[in-house]
């Protein structure tokens, strides 16, 4: 492939052709990708979840941590990119692939995407976005207008405000649920007097200032990994984050959020946020979410809705009542890329007043100019790329009543599998869906029966390697590379709260039909069945059980 | 359009179709998707870089909030994206925008971006990444190498060992700085007797139990913005963040820098890191990292490297000397989409030490079990793209002396630039490239005459009226959109330290050519002309100054 771009030479000239847009259908560059996508829908269309290739031996393709001193050819690598990262890949949008929650993509997104990567433009500020920005801001709205349904002359006043911000754009829920807590520390540890605001002398002189003991963030024992790094950075501290109970349906109690409220006023720890759950990772569930604004409102502390996995519910109108309350919130975190179907990288965060941000507000002299609109003055991060135009398209192509059917069918799914679960006689549904999300395990029936008449002893011995049995099946599935679900720890209120590892499905992929879930099913029997020895044992303490042998 | 993909309907199997791979050539998305690459390629290769078309008029196609009712047709869609955002978007890779970091791209990268999107690999764990996982394992060692140049062996031991981390990829440099901050934080505030550790009990306890009475970052004068927001993320505060003198050549004073920590060991305030920067964002000076090293080895303090920008001109053996001292640094910030000409999204930290993240580990139930490879265990973020790929490939593809020649020749064209303003009679050079960054102002020959004579208020009368002119020729140049410069404040030593607004341009686009460098100052001595009012106001007070009618 002599005509093809290479700086084989690593002349200057050659270096320059890189960066010029190749002419012509003709062009070799064009030919690579032709080439490229056909390979990749193949591989989309027949590639099994994941190849089964030992994780240590594709390190091995990984190794070198020298940078090349030769230049490749574009298509030589394109091949190798193909057989070394492709081939081994997960192929998250399958429809046996229901393990997380990451998104199968609506295939036009995979054009429009051409257009955020080629004119690369940067979002922190208008001189490098232009139309972006106004576009950006707009999506910001849209997902404002789902939550708070404000009127439209709300929007005419606010969404294009210099001075204000509906919410920020972000990688991920992460940062999002960072922004927001960052937010309302700041606002809990405003400027006072001749104390000048947190942001500006810091976290231990505002405790001094405010004469508080400690800080809290209050959230279920269900709230996300994630909530611990916030605590972590925001200087809160770990044990700053209070974990309040939960009822047997993973919701958070209302009586135990406001006795936590009484206890660390007692010990004059300052609440200055409580999260509410809209689809926890582990099981789905949705917290009571008005019971908690009204406990926020007497208490006045913000009220924070981790929404990034449920937020996408609000699309549906047959649903969106699941949420009610949300709209009470002072902050919302919603991901685009989990249930709105758009590709990784689509956080947002949103605030029910336009003036919220401001205690985070940050100016530069060559960017972010005071009156200038510039996004990135409300923003924990600084360049950032044009993600919004993919929520735009998607939300204009698919249309709110388009995600209310992808919302209705996933929750609908979920309920399909729950009562085939249900209907078998050697699984066990551990948590119901009450969204797209449920939780299972595989238990022979034989070990079901003795689990019923098995004392406590018997019972945490037989708990012990059923965990065991779970562990093996998930990840001997996930090997084989048909299908992939995940697996979690729980302690359902069920089995008194022994450690329970279940297998965890989202059902997000609307290609995923019944079919694929039974032979889940299927499969994790079938695998069952290949670790004899764990059966075997399990079986005698049944056996042990049911002879009164336990003690 | 009937046969398009479209859920006009809304149905449940239309809408199956957007989630199913398009076959052939023929069918209607592969069309659109051939029809969007021409419209882009001629986008890219005709447009100027900015549409004269104001930002409120722009707003008007981006006002409604509401998420529409009806589906639209993709190429519908795709036609209202041409017209509305892309025509009035910024041409970032234009030979004439030189105005800001961001980059022209490297061509290639647009089809193997699609790798990226399509697989929609998520690398917060290996479940949803697989081989992405130690493919950005392996991108973070290679940095690690072209920063530390450690042995191989150090690679093979650290690179993919399940519990320890050379670095973490993340959005941008704001991130990656935050991260390194975080970690020493972290390890200043350690666990220590009964003290489980600031990541556990927080920064108010932390301080107590090390009895110090605040935190310091310290860092020059010509720091990037940013880290105002990690100071205020982070609990330490904006006055925390302490600004270090810097010499004529905008370096830290390593004396002041000495002077600092007396000051503030005397206050009993703790500085926990010390930032130097390779390529101030404002003038692309270096600090002198090696003297900055031993002073924090010295006081046993984290020294950190802000090389978001500067960082790739350790690609070139000519000018990588430029940094020396760089390798003594405990952490790193380099940004992959700044001079490593990748699309926007590419930060990195790096670690010396790979036990240092450490401090800042996370684990989780469902993702993150101890032990396992997964990326997300060690980052700030959770939730990420696959964008190490395309740093991956690129790396591979230009090699270290591609990159070394398009380094070589951005400093060459800025020196040539600088050159150029030198030898206008009206124009004056601000600061000098030691990079490929370099900023000027617009003056004509009487005023530069007068100022040499005027007495110090006339002076800085002058000095008001240049930074008007200033603002106003590089605002119309914008608008004007055939090129684009980006302004700043300094306080230049030539200029008794006066608030002097200047014209700054970053040269990284190798297709910028020496006539397009002609040209831009062309323009902007023609806009000069057309503000008549300010020049004559200058040209009032160059004679009022050379009749001796200064008071």
């Amino acid at each position: 492939m002599v005509s093809e771009q290479k700086i084989a030479d690593v002349s200057f000239e050659s270096l320059l052709r890189i960066f010029t847009i190749p002419e012509g259908p003709d062009s070799t560059l064009t030919q690579i990708e032709a080439s490229l996508s056909q390979n990749l829908n193949q591989f989309l269309r027949e590639h099994i979840v994941a190849e089964e290739k030992p994780l240590h031996e594709i390190e091995k393709d990984f190794s070198s941590a020298l940078i090349p001193e030769q230049p490749a050819f574009v298509s030589e690598h394109t091949e190798h990119l193909l057989d070394t990262l492709v081939a081994h890949s997960v192929h998250t949008s399958s429809p046996s692939f229901i393990g997380h929650m990451t998104s199968a993509l609506p295939y036009f997104l995979m054009p429009l995407s051409k257009i955020m990567i080629a004119l690369n433009q940067n979002l922190v500020k208008i001189e490098t976005s232009k139309a972006f920005t106004p576009l950006e801001r707009q999506v910001l709205g849209m997902l404002h207008k789902l939550i708070y349904q404000q009127e439209d002359d709300f929007y005419g006043k606010w969404m294009h405000s210099a001075n204000h911000s509906l919410g920020a754009f972000c990688s991920g829920g992460t940062i999002a649920n960072i922004t927001a807590l960052w937010v309302a520390r700041n606002n809990a540890l405003a400027a006072d007097g001749d104390f000048a605001g947190v942001e500006k002398e810091g976290l231990f002189r505002a405790m001094k200032h405010y004469g508080y003991e400690g800080l809290a963030i209050l959230v279920s024992e269900r709230g996300h990994y994630s909530l611990k790094k916030a605590a972590d950075v925001l200087g809160v501290g770990q044990q700053g984050l209070v974990a309040v109970k939960t009822d047997e349906n993973n919701r958070i109690c209302p009586i135990d959020l406001q006795a936590k409220f009484r206890q660390l006023k007692a010990q004059n720890i300052k609440p200055f946020a409580v999260i509410g759950v809209a689809g926890t990772t582990e099981t789905g569930n949705i917290d009571p979410l008005a019971e908690i604004a009204a406990i926020c409102q007497q208490e006045a502390c913000h009220f924070h809705v981790d929404a990034a996995w449920g937020g996408a519910t609000l699309m549906s109108n047959t649903y969106r009542p699941l949420l009610d309350g949300i709209e009470l919130a002072d902050s919302v975190t919603i991901d685009a890329h989990k249930q709105l179907y758009i590709p990784m990288g689509a956080g947002m965060v949103l605030f029910k007043d336009p003036n919220a941000m401001e205690s985070i507000e940050h100016h530069a002299q060559y960017i972010l100019r005071k009156g200038s609109k510039d996004l990135g003055s409300h923003t924990l991060e600084g360049s950032r790329s044009g993600m919004a135009m993919l929520v735009y398209a998607a939300m204009h192509i698919i249309s709110r009543p388009g995600y209310e059917l992808l919302i209705n069918q996933s929750i609908e799914k979920a309920r399909y599998f729950a009562a085939l679960i249900k209907a078998q006689d050697d699984f066990e549904l551990i948590s119901e869906p009450e969204l797209c999300l449920l939780t299972y395990r595989y238990v022979p029936k034989t070990i079901q029966q003795a689990l019923v008449i098995a004392n406590e002893t018997q019972r945490s011995q037989i708990h012990g390697l059923l965990n065991e049995l779970t562990k093996i099946i998930q990840k001997k599935q996930r090997e084989a590379g048909l299908s992939f679900v995940s697996r979690t720890q729980l302690n359902p209120r069920q089995w008194s709260g022994l450690d329970t590892i279940v297998f965890r499905v989202v059902l997000a992929n609307p290609l995923t039909t019944k079919d694929v879930l039974q032979n889940v099913l299927k499969e994790q029997r079938e695998v069952a069945k290949r670790v004899p020895n764990l059966m075997s044992r399990l079986e005698q303490l049944a056996e042990d059980v049911s002879r009164g042998q336990g003690h």
